[in-house]
Order: C-alpha cells, then sequence, then structure tokens
C-alpha cells in the first residue's frame, strides 16, 4: 500500500483495522467515533453513512456491528480515494462501499425508501460563520459549503426505510436548524445526548437519534462527559475507544 | 388576610414577600423558581407571565429586578383569586396585576407588540400523555388542555416587540415541539440551559430563552445540577433559593 507524503496508517483498535489519514488535510476527529458508537443498526442492517471524509464511522460501524453493508458518501474526490484505499488495506470491499458523489445524488446512486440506518457527521458551520479561507482543504468538510443540515436531513430521509434510524453529530448551536429540518422531513427526534468537555462545562457536541414518520417523544440520555477533573479520559471515553481492544486479543 | 381551609402562608425569601399556596390545590415548584431567576429583565422592563398560577414568577420578577409592571396571566378563576391576593398581602399591586383570562386572550387584553419580556412555565404533557383524572384540579396546569405549546410562543410573540425576550421552562422530550413553534412564531432561540437532578443523570427540565426576530444561534449554558451526590442542594440551588436572605436581613 502506498503513502503519499503527508499521510499515515494509524490502528483502529477495532478488529485490526487501519485507515490512512492525512496530516494537513484529513483526519478524522473524536465526533465521529462518538457517532460511529451511538449509532447501533442490527443484525444484517444497511446502512449510509453521509459526508464520510477518511471512512471513520463506515469502519466501526461495520466492525462493531454485524451489518450487511455500509455505503460511504463524499464528494471530495482525493478524500473519498483516501477512504477507498482504508477500505482495501482492511480488505472490507463487500462490506464498505465508498461513492465519490455528491451526497444530494446518493438515493438517485443508491435507492430510496430502502436502508435502516443513515449516519452523518456534517458540516458544522453555516456559510459565513467562522474563519472561511478559500485555501482551505478542510472548508468543505467545516462549512455548509456543499451540503446543509437541510440537504443531509432530505437525503437522510429518502433513503431510509419506514421507521429506519438517522443519526447524526452536531454543535449545540445548530439545535434549532436541526429540529426543524428534521421535522420538516419526516424525521422525528427520538434520542439525544449532549457531550461535555466535563462535568460543569457547556456541551459542545449533541448525538441525535431521530426516526422516520416516528411519533414525537424526545427521549433524553445521561450526559456524557469527555474528560475527568484532571485531565484524563473518562471511564466511558475508555470503554468506547478501549472495548475492542479486547476483542482483538 | 383570610385563607381557605387548605391554603397557607409561606415566605419567598425575597424582600419579605409571602405567597399564599393551596396543599392540595396549587403549590409552585422548583421549575417557576428555576425559571423566575432564569428571566432577567432590564429597568423599567414590561413584563408578562404567561399561565402564571400561584404568581409565583411574577413575585419573584418583581423582587429581583427593578421591572416596571409584570402581569401575570391565569385561566383558572380560583387560581387567579389567590394570586391576586399573594399579591395584596405584599401590597404591590402597582407593580404585579393578575388577569383571569385566557393567555390566547392576553394580546387583545393586555396590548401587542409592547413588552420586553414574556415568561411561562406551561402545562408539560401533551393530551393524551401522561394520566388524565377528569376530576384532578390540576390538569389545567399540567396537561395542554386550555393550552397548547404552540398557543404559548403564539401569544408571547405577539406580546413581545421587536428583540424582546421570552423565557420558557419545560422537559427536554417536548423540545422538538417547542423548537418548530419557536421558530414558527419569529422567536428564536438563544440560549438554553439544561437542569439535571445530579450529575451523572438525565437532564429533566431545560430553561430556553428566545428573542423575537433574532437571527439564529443558540448558545448552550453549562448544566444546573440541582443534588450533590450526598443528596444536598448544589451551591447554585442554595444561591438560587438563598440570596434573598441576605438581602432581607
Amino acid at each position: 500500500m502506498e503513502l503519499k507524503a503527508d499521510e499515515r496508517i494509524d490502528d483502529l483498535g477495532i478488529r485490526g483495522y487501519r485507515i490512512i489519514q492525512s496530516e494537513n488535510g484529513f483526519c478524522f476527529g473524536m465526533d465521529a467515533v462518538l457517532l460511529g458508537n451511538y449509532a447501533k443498526p442490527k443484525h444484517g442492517a444497511k446502512v449510509v453513512d453521509l459526508g464520510t471524509g477518511t471512512g471513520i464511522i463506515p469502519l466501526i460501524v461495520n466492525g462493531k456491528n454485524n451489518v450487511e453493508i455500509v455505503h460511504g458518501v463524499e464528494i471530495q474526490r482525493e478524500v473519498a480515494e483516501m477512504a477507498e484505499r482504508s477500505v482495501k488495506l482492511n480488505s472490507l470491499e463487500e462490506k464498505i462501499k465508498i461513492h465519490n458523489i455528491d451526497l444530494k445524488e446518493a438515493p438517485e446512486t443508491l435507492g430510496v425508501n430502502i436502508y435502516d440506518v443513515v449516519t452523518s457527521n456534517p458540516p458544522y458551520m453555516a456559510i459565513g460563520e467562522g474563519l472561511v479561507n478559500e485555501n482551505d482543504r478542510k472548508q468543505i468538510s467545516r462549512h455548509e459549503v456543499s451540503c446543509t443540515i437541510e440537504d443531509v436531513c432530505k437525503t437522510a430521509s429518502r433513503l431510509l426505510k419506514h421507521h429506519g434510524k438517522f443519526y447524526m453529530v452536531h454543535r449545540p448551536s445548530r439545535l434549532a436548524d436541526i429540529f426543524v429540518s428534521l421535522r420538516a422531513n419526516k424525521l422525528e427526534p427520538k434520542k439525544m445526548r449532549f457531550v461535555h468537555p466535563k462535568v460543569n462545562a457547556k456541551p459542545n457536541l449533541v448525538l441525535i437519534e431521530a426516526v422516520k414518520s416516528a411519533r414525537p417523544e424526545l427521549l433524553m440520555a445521561e450526559p456524557l462527559y469527555i474528560y475527568n477533573e484532571d485531565g484524563s479520559y473518562t471511564d466511558e471515553v475508555h470503554e468506547i475507544y478501549g472495548l475492542d481492544r479486547e476483542q482483538k486479543e
């Protein structure tokens, strides 16, 4: 497996899976890891990950669940190609398929009303929010240049079958936009979990499960704290990252 | 001041204010106290409290801020009359006015587009949710029999002036309904704070500040924890309840 100049291979700690990341361009974040663990597709589920980046979420979802297939959709050619190489690196071509398409085209390419689960760790910032550098390679994945929350929700709803589940990680500051777009696309928010850096800190991420055509009622989960007061990871974060080392051994 | 058989008078710990409560019917909860402290109207503000119950929120808002007037709106005659007596008990007739009307009529009675702040601790349960006892005197204040989230948001928006603030306390399970109704009525959710019984527990209340015709962006606050692990109140709850004992002394 040949790597480009700024790429490296990391061990994911899940069934021995490895992933290619690009130091100056594309690395996955903890948010993607949390989402990959939050979504728990059933045995034999068909899954789509919208805006898959390095392919981290398909790798986790496939590694931790007994799914039939995970489609990863990524608009950026260079990044999709990197995810594709990670799939080959793990010989998972039969379980994970990367598609270098705009997610808005995904229903046409992948089929409508047939998926059990859709996941997405979309760009967080609205256009005009935060600093935008035209030369920043990460712009598309950070800002809603190529897709908005509305695009993601609309696409997820079209892909999902009746009562299919949509899992998203996002910033709490966008919650009003998220709920309005989910509802407008027949995705009912059913579960929500806030992620706090530590006990007395504001939540800076939110994990959401929405169900297509479900009745309204939103269950809150216990908060997920990342760090203890002494700066070490909490037991739950250790479990999320460490669980599969046991599986491997 | 004559009391009915099941009534008692309690000291609020704010400027010596006292409040009448009815043991079998109407007592205020911690949610109302939290909301009364969350809303911080500016000097000279005109305020409306929708579904005022015992009048606890007008008493706190008037006691802790230098407002011009607080109108308390309460549909139940018996309860409105009790709140009215609490106002008289404290000689606050010039600062707090109780109106025994349906909150949907409040804009006609009180005027549109002129209020700085609207507060509401509305019924939490949708019709059909939870046990409904036809003989339960508390039904109107617990279930959306007389007003829905949509009614409350629509009324608040009509009362408020441009950039006026709406403060609500509610259950997190209704957040999708709340955000959709706020947006539909030009009230943009700007701040949100979750209330957790303790550190590792799910939030069971949410405090929301929405601003009329503001641009979207929701700021999350640090969580508010009610109890310490040993069952005692946290410092913050002590501060909310205790601050004014000092003022009094």
